[in-house]
């Protein structure tokens, strides 16, 4: 049995709200004791903590889709642990779980904010990526939102992210023609042998919208965005007729500092001369459809058919870098931190 | 009898491309014959034309979603006539016919661009504006793709216009609450007092964004965007949880320079936020359901629930001012032309 009372937390909580990219100075490391828990409560040992692009939004106070994270508050996030001691009859001590655990070493969760993992241990941290949020997201901006059918060219940014990774294989095993934009020749490389995208733009060396003009000569047919900016103006010159362009991020507008201004869109006209449909989405929305979408992606993971790379920063403390990385596109695949 | 032959036809073609704003020089009155008309076609005498902001899209040769008119082309256009020598059995001498005709004095057809009008004699310059297509693109983008339900806050741009003040009707007969923007205050007492709108904004005098928090305070639900530019981006700050803006056109954008850069949107991020829905839409793409929407609007003008005011210019000659003062807002109320 283990001796909760002899473990402390560690836990990193907002310090301060960053004035464009977050560095340490905006996340402070406590100590905490963990305290008893109550009847249906149990808590976890976090094996594996998520670290994903909608977090900046989440450390900034302007009005979003999401409450903000109070200065003082441990930071949110997705991650996995196993549970080592439980008050609740629905989750046993040794069961792996994932839920929204924050940035801490162990969480203390009454079962509502979390799903046990059936997936042997070896593979629970795609639970944070392919088995989870991020794959969840591909699989209903695409499908729900994009609504491809065979022959649709669709272009993905961000593409060997972990959610543009996931859209891109699901859209090739639906028949379409993939064009993902990267931004590394490493990355590029990646998604056309690995994951066997069609074509691969490096946004950094390459004039996107002439790229995207050559290879995709019937226009854009569905647009995946997880940038906005510059690529989605790009992008906006080369839509085909009743093109639908899926919000997903805007990554490329989260860091601006107090008095920057986001790139500005001027071609918005050609939503209307292509009839082109655009839609944000938060992928909480399709909750009741999880499952099934879930059963789907694991299944294709467990026959190879949806190839995942992970990204590993390792301890708790180095989280804040984690993002950092993430929010400047230096990780490569899905980006998480061991912490046990 | 009318003899035909003695009859000459008077035309405008395409001269020249405008750089900005249209003006005459971009414009050649020409004389010509009207020749014999073969079987199964008719000779209109065109009695009212259309001016509308699209127009300026077909001067251009720029992609768009319809073809350019070619210089020394007839300028296109809607127009609504009286037939006056027939070929075509469905098509009888006296009919009162709408179609695209161009802009010209009389026009020869086969019946296919062109539909017998059922409506009084005294009302059939109607069938430009809100018996025409004006109050289809109002009827099919406000029903279609804005999907109203009652108390929905509805915005709408150009609200004095030919299908802006269609769109503030319908919506406040499905229950909507309705705010017009306009660029004066005359316009703005119209839409209040005449079409029964419950706000008005005078862009040109007033902050919208401003006066957009103060009026919607739960949000827009829906946008209906006659103009593009500045004002979709106030709008964007004050979105509702999954809005739709309903992209019908951009008139803002329509007569830079070619030196000119469109206004840019800095704020397309809160699409995502708000999981919005932004779609642009041509009206031709319901054309199915016409007869179906037109019987809708023929039923509410003849009880007297669709007020309609009309702008009208006289004679040919005059139609490139009349299309000047529509892509300047001074027209107030439907643009038509008075040919005969």
């Amino acid at each position: 049995m283990i001796i909760v009372d002899e473990l402390k937390n560690r836990a990193l909580i907002l310090n301060s709200r960053p004035n464009g990219y977050p560095d340490d100075s905006n996340f402070k490391l406590i100590e905490i004791d963990i305290p008893d828990i109550n009847p249906g409560e149990f808590i976890v040992k976090v094996l594996w903590l998520s670290v994903d692009p909608y977090m900046r939004g989440r450390m900034s106070d302007k009005k979003s889709y999401a409450p903000s994270v109070e200065i003082g508050d441990i930071m949110v996030g997705g991650a996995v642990g196993k549970i080592i001691s439980s008050r609740n009859s629905e989750f046993e001590v040794g069961d792996l779980v994932e839920g929204r655990f924050g940035w801490q070493e162990y969480a203390i969760s009454n079962g509502s904010n979390a799903r046990k993992l059936t997936i042997q241990e070896a593979d629970i941290s795609k639970a944070l990526g392919v088995l989870g949020m991020p794959g969840l997201t591909a699989y209903f901006g695409l499908f729900s939102l994009g609504k491809p059918i065979p022959n649709d060219t669709v272009v993905i940014s961000a593409a060997s992210g972990a959610v543009g990774a996931v859209v891109g294989q699901l859209a090739k095993l639906a028949g379409c023609k993939v064009v993902g934009i990267v931004g590394s020749d490493t990355k590029a490389s990646y998604i056309k042998d690995e994951l066997n995208f069609d074509h691969a733009i490096n946004y950094k060396k390459e004039d996107v919208c002439n790229r995207l003009l050559d290879l995709c000569p019937y226009g854009i047919d569905i647009y995946f965005d997880n940038v906005g900016g510059e690529i989605l103006e790009a992008v906006l010159e080369n839509l085909a007729f009743r093109a639908r362009i899926v919000v997903c991020g805007q990554i490329a507008q989260y860091n601006l500092a107090n008095d920057e201004v986001a790139y500005g869109i001027t071609n918005f006209r050609n939503i209307l001369t292509n009839q082109a449909t655009v839609e944000g989405f938060i992928v909480s929305r399709f909750a009741p459809d999880f499952p099934q979408a879930l059963s789907y992606l694991e299944s294709l993971f467990i026959e190879g058919k949806l190839k995942t790379k992970e990204d590993i920063t390792y301890k708790l403390e180095n989280t804040p870098e984690a993002l950092l990385r993430v929010l400047t596109g230096k990780n490569f695949g899905k980006q998480i931190v061991k912490i046990a």
